[in-house]
């Protein structure tokens, strides 16, 4: 059985954003059975610490596997379910470029927008931050002029990564003028997988019991 | 055959730090053959856009493989050599986490420094990604209280990313007060397959034509 690490509560806005989103529609879209257990947003757990250097979410634990980071999980569930991976070499060595790609090219830019318009907010840079990401949506727009998925031509993992980072971009109103993407992410956030793992996550921190002073 | 693909040339500042270097890198340690060809810089051609969406490198072909994304070459070239990825499944999953750790967790914190003092300068930003930084360099630190190497308690290709994306942290003045983070980057960059990629990476450079009206 698989275990899914999330956190035992977050504030609202994070809510359908936590990481561990990406982990449960890798398992909803592979038809991998999984249950769900946290540990405290704050303070950190030495437990936590341990099995997660950045005292992040999510976790997995596979039998007597403890990983982290939500691409690795995304990854390893990929190796168990060829609705994840293509079993060809092509397809798979594809697959993994993309995975890559969402989070080591498109979601620095995605992340540098919401460091300075959200986390920590610096209006000088936003302009800039706007400029670099469109510096990767913009090609990846022209990519998708051939493709309806990122890579192998179907559904994979790549996907997951891809459409959540850009599902991002999107709600922060930076796929205006990217039809391609814009449609993308509509498709992806409408595949019954995206959506089962999204509403879990919001059933999930809606029961949850804020920590005693927590804003809503 | 292996062939990495890199640029026909680069301006003098990031020579030693063009991501072909990570693939080098990993093709030493295993002890992979491999030859280096290129694409220009500038204009990007049509034929590099087809097999790298954003126009960047490196890309490699194994045999009829094509793959792009420094972290997806190497995560392909792992699986060919234990050197690079232990055979273990708890080995092999601590590597593929710390894999995207330093690419997915790290580097976007050391991107954003980058993109605030060196691609795009926004000095009102500067302390805020230096904060954003060390969010990531300290817990990181405190990790390596018990460790020499990233994942799996020895080499992998773990290092290969994490030493290299640390390496630009250190390049940026950013190590100062993370003495075992300095230390295990000195390691890294000490080791005779990194020193002879980047040699190699310099010489390649350093033979290139520039092109009519380049600057230095």
């Amino acid at each position: 059985m698989l275990t899914i690490t999330t956190y035992d509560w977050v504030p609202e806005k994070p809510r359908g954003w936590v990481r561990d989103l990406r982990v449960r529609w890798a398992c909803e879209e592979a038809g991998l059975p999984y249950r769900v257990d946290t540990v405290p947003l704050k303070p950190k757990s030495a437990a936590h610490l341990a099995r997660q250097p950045f005292g992040q979410v999510p976790m997995l634990r596979d039998g007597n596997l403890s990983l982290f980071e939500s691409g690795a999980i995304v990854m390893h569930l990929a190796e168990k379910s060829d609705v994840l991976m293509p079993a060809d070499a092509a397809g798979r060595a594809d697959t993994i470029c993309w995975m890559f790609a969402a989070l080591n090219s498109l979601e620095p830019a995605e992340l540098y927008r919401q460091y300075v318009t959200m986390f920590d907010p610096v209006p000088e840079a936003q302009p800039h931050a706007e400029a670099a990401l469109d510096d990767r949506l913009k090609p990846l727009e022209d990519a998708f002029a051939d493709r309806q998925f990122a890579a192998a031509g179907r559904f994979t993992a790549a996907d997951i990564l891809l459409g959540d980072v850009l599902r991002a971009s999107g709600a922060g109103g930076r796929l205006k003028g990217y039809p391609r993407l814009s449609d993308y992410v509509a498709r992806m956030t409408a595949r019954p997988a995206f959506a089962k793992a999204h509403a879990d996550q919001l059933a999930h921190f809606a029961a949850a019991t804020p920590p005693v002073g927590a804003p809503a």
